[in-house]
């Protein structure tokens, strides 16, 4: 679908980030860019049984949020369009209401305008902008042969939760918790990627909203390296939850989705920078081709 | 809803823009904003029969854009958030892409990024992004007392139009083209807006997307005046479907919708300076309390 709206589209002369990254942004002057990003979500596919619509609507601001953290730039306003089914109570919508607010004032960002309509699903259709210093914004498409690779934390969480919430997987009380939790209440690698950004070691950078295995080869596709993978870290409690249901957990650490970790590439002499600044304990290294 | 959503919301300190004006705002320094909007269209209330989706989605983005002519920002680039039936054809989503990209270059915008998603309705979720010098911007609530209103256009075309679409009410086959016209292809009064806010000459102003009576109210309940309203420029095709259904074409053209010119307040000293830049042969002259 993307692929054949792109073709329709005429391309802007001198875009500051390419089409397909994980923001958009234009130029202000020689050194500043207003970064932008919109990301629908969709009750019929983004909203697991067990999810509130407070929590969806929180949801719905954090994924977007997620992005700015994975280039490095702080969000400061959020648009919200809303489409509504006819049967949504006031509590239902002061609901989302207050989802949107708590997503947005935990990044320290403000909703200040938006739009609802009536929709058969409910969506919830979140604007972000920001911005920043040009030289600040990591882009998918930089990362360089012998660069390191390394990931804000720990991979597979989501994908246990939602086989929880979605087909009913079993688990103990305390597991189930902290891994649905992950699904519920996604936390965006904000702090993480403002930091990573500012020290100047990335080369590259994405959020793993698609999934690892995915946001891998997409980086890996805008940059035209290869990654080799020595260590994958996978959560405890995806162990725990894989070993009592003979499920591979590296499976399940690849192929999730709804994870907001971010992955990013590191210029090798600035690694011990990049580790100081957030990541010592999780990252993976390894060579690119 | 919005009374909900509003009440849950945290205010952003110093806003350039009230909450509920057609566009929200940042500042980027002393003298410049940075603009945005975002405005959704749903296949189910707002594409009439008859409408393609080329023209739904050229709809949606001149929809967001007749809200920056209204401000007088011109709009840089857009994003778009879409929400796909499944049984789009890819015929459907290229000729969505043509739709969207005709709509921005219309106006000299550039679709930049965008989201892809399934949802039960058709639902294209546009987000513009501008700059402007703060002086320029034209907020709805600061029309004043002695103030002349104008419009930039003629009304009651659309209503006219919409009754053709949904109540197959006669007309005859050039009348028919020109009223459906109107609301299959509308047209944001970019040009005007731009000019008019150039010439410093208006205090308030609003789009009519909302039918120019609710409009008329939005803007007297914003700026905290009254109107006084002594000629209501209604176009002659309307007048003309109305005489021969037997309607009132007053209320035709001010209760519509889906109509997009704009209702400004002038400044009485610099009407003629207004008038010169592009409103002379259809404003409408008034005082109010």
């Amino acid at each position: 679908v993307i692929d054949i709206i792109m073709e329709c589209l005429a391309t802007m002369p001198d875009m500051p980030v390419p089409f397909g990254d994980d923001v958009s942004a234009i130029d202000l002057d020689a050194d500043k860019l207003a970064v932008i990003k919109t990301d629908m979500l969709v009750g019929k596919t983004d909203v697991p049984p067990g999810m509130s619509l407070r929590q969806a609507a929180r949801k719905a601001v954090v994924m977007n949020i997620s992005d700015f953290a994975a280039k490095g730039v702080k969000p400061l306003v959020l648009l919200v369009a809303l489409g509504l089914p006819g049967s949504f109570t006031e509590e239902d919508v002061r609901q989302i209401g207050l989802g949107l607010n708590e997503g947005a004032r935990e990044y320290d960002a403000y909703v200040i305008g938006g739009d609802t309509n009536e929709a058969s699903d409910l969506v919830i259709s979140c604007s972000l902008l920001g911005t920043c210093d040009k030289h600040v914004l990591v882009k998918r498409s930089s990362a360089k042969p012998g660069d390191f690779v390394a990931v804000t934390g720990d991979f597979g969480e989501t994908s246990c939760g939602l086989k929880i919430l979605l087909e009913g997987a079993l688990a103990s009380e305390e597991l189930k918790k902290a891994l649905t939790e992950a699904v519920l209440m996604p936390k965006a690698r904000l702090r993480e990627g403002l930091a990573l950004a500012k020290t100047g070691a990335l080369t590259a950078s994405i959020d793993s909203s698609d999934g690892l295995a995915w946001s891998l080869y997409e980086l890996s596709d805008a940059s035209n390296v290869g990654f080799i993978i020595d260590n994958l870290p996978i959560a405890p409690e995806a162990y725990e939850f894989a070993e009592n249901l003979d499920l591979d957990p590296l499976e399940l650490g690849l192929y999730g989705g709804e994870e907001y970790e971010l992955i990013v590439t590191v210029k090798p002499e600035l690694w011990e920078k990049a580790s100081t600044a957030v990541i010592e304990r999780k990252g993976w290294e390894h060579f690119k081709t």
